[in-house]
């Protein structure tokens, strides 16, 4: 058996789960921001204490699905950029010791690449990219069937892909990321923006978002055909079809998987997505392109972190 | 012993080479484009038998580095860009009927890649991406100590990541890849307006060309300090920062090779792409960027069709 956690800056969950991808039983709750670390650490423990004693076969492996960047080789959380205290933290020590079983930990784009890689929309494959796009923009890349990470383990940033010179500022500090331009953040301020000055196109956002303008407002309206709504859905589209496309040219994979809050939108983004897309793809990669949602839905990141433990035997592996 | 084959689209040449890397022959010529395909393979087998003859040892096997797109997991052609007659064509085959041993072909980025992996800059990498700028952007990318194919055998198209949504026309028939700003013919054009449209700063570039505006002369004269020529070589870099931060940050490669005509620039190119990159990379792939030229100069292609034949013993593999 294995325990699987899911840290985000939002929500997280625990969960028992079997290496064949059954879920037996879950919890979830929402993170106490002004907690920090120490807050989450405790919620941990204390649930996993109770998932294990209740567990109907001796639980093996602890595998982490974590919300911002990690140190896969040490098996440190590097840090947080919603959270206080995660800087450099060892979690994994910290579950070996409090509840007696190994454990790995990733960032929850990786865990979830590895989750739909092994137990939903990417089955079979070999090559995959899955992005995770939600707050900001994570991906995975697997290649051979293993998560890719590079020489210096943080492959896999494709949500960093510069896509407009002098476009808007990134949390990374540089400008015109992908991230910067269609993530849900960005959606959400584009369309906060976008309904300041045209006040007079804006009454299908502003019904949608009934207070602040969020990225889900934006693409509830543009589902009942909002003129102002669409245009910004086909922004967001053009912008991650250049991100996508220059993915796919260059690892030619053979699907590449939306995940996260914002492919809950469905298809008013997805058929925007494959379209914009094509548009900026070589011609030889166009009969191969695959663009798919997340099988998983809310839990890639914790079906990948069983995954992980499965794989590793709770252990992180050298990252090169 | 090995026989090496590079064909370009303006050069040719031949080698004897052994599988560590030494040329003990080799023959270079003109391509004459009128004459097209056939034109070649007569060269190729008229230069190639010669070589056998002197050969102080038998020859094994023969690898191919082709100016265009190969599919490798069938041996062949799949067209020239810049002669005609190529299209689909079996040339490992043709090879093997008349000389009598095995051969391989590849395109020539992905075979300069391999010949600066095993003879050249990179050696001692295990992910590395090479860049062929010249007429074209082409790329080769290595991964664990293989060039990575993807799932259609197309991956390391490099030169066609999107890197300005509206760009300029690109051969690939898309707007704004790096390829359609960057190259060499790319570098050219601009040039060439640039002169146009301010004629009174275009003396040093018009001084340098003696001619038509070449990449050549664009750069000839920014390394005498030239403003214009300056201000052309400052916007290359910024779309090949572009494009090889986005690589870098999805790759995360222990190095980055330059070769290709263009790379002849030297520190004037390589310096302000350090810089470029730098400003459009994660912060946490900055400490890692290393971008070197290329140290087997025009033999890159030629010592990786050596690589290429010595790794395979004659046969492509299966593409995957």
């Amino acid at each position: 058996m294995i325990l699987a956690v899911d840290i985000g800056g939002t929500n997280y969950s625990l969960a028992l789960g079997t290496p064949d991808g059954r879920i037996l039983e879950r919890t979830t709750g929402s993170t106490d921001r002004s907690g920090g670390a120490q807050w989450m650490i405790e919620r941990v423990l204390m649930v996993g204490r109770r998932l294990i004693a209740s567990s109907p076969e001796a639980v093996t492996a602890c595998g982490i699905s974590f919300g911002g960047p990690v140190d896969f080789a040490s098996r440190r959380i590097v840090n947080s950029t919603h959270v206080a205290g995660w800087d450099n933290l060892a979690i994994t020590e910290t579950i070996q010791r409090a509840l007696g079983t190994p454990a790995v930990v990733d960032n929850d784009a990786n865990a979830g690449a590895l989750g739909e890689l092994t137990f939903g929309a990417g089955r079979g494959c070999r090559h995959l990219i899955y992005y995770n796009i939600g707050t900001g923009i994570g991906a995975g890349i697997i290649i051979d069937g293993e998560i890719y990470r590079g020489a210096n383990g943080n492959a896999g940033e494709l949500g960093h892909v510069p896509v407009l010179p002098d476009g808007p500022l990134c949390d990374c500090g540089n400008r015109g990321c992908l991230e910067a331009l269609s993530s849900g953040t960005a959606i959400g301020r584009r369309g906060e923006e976008a309904v300041r000055e045209q006040p007079r196109r804006a009454g299908g956002i502003r019904q949608a978002a009934n207070g602040p303008v969020t990225a889900k407002a934006v693409f509830d309206a543009a589902r009942t055909g909002d003129g102002l709504a669409l245009e910004l859905v086909d922004e967001t589209c053009r912008y991650l079809g250049m991100g996508v496309a220059a993915a796919m040219n260059a690892l030619a994979p053979e699907a590449i998987v939306i995940g996260g809050s914002v492919a809950k939108a469905g298809r008013v983004l997805l058929e925007r997505l494959r379209k914009q897309t094509d548009r900026f793809l070589m011609p030889v990669h166009r009969p191969h392109l695959k663009i798919i949602p997340a099988r998983l839905k809310g839990n890639s990141g914790l079906l990948g972190a069983v995954a992980l433990a499965a794989a590793s035997g709770g252990e992180n592996q050298a990252a090169g």
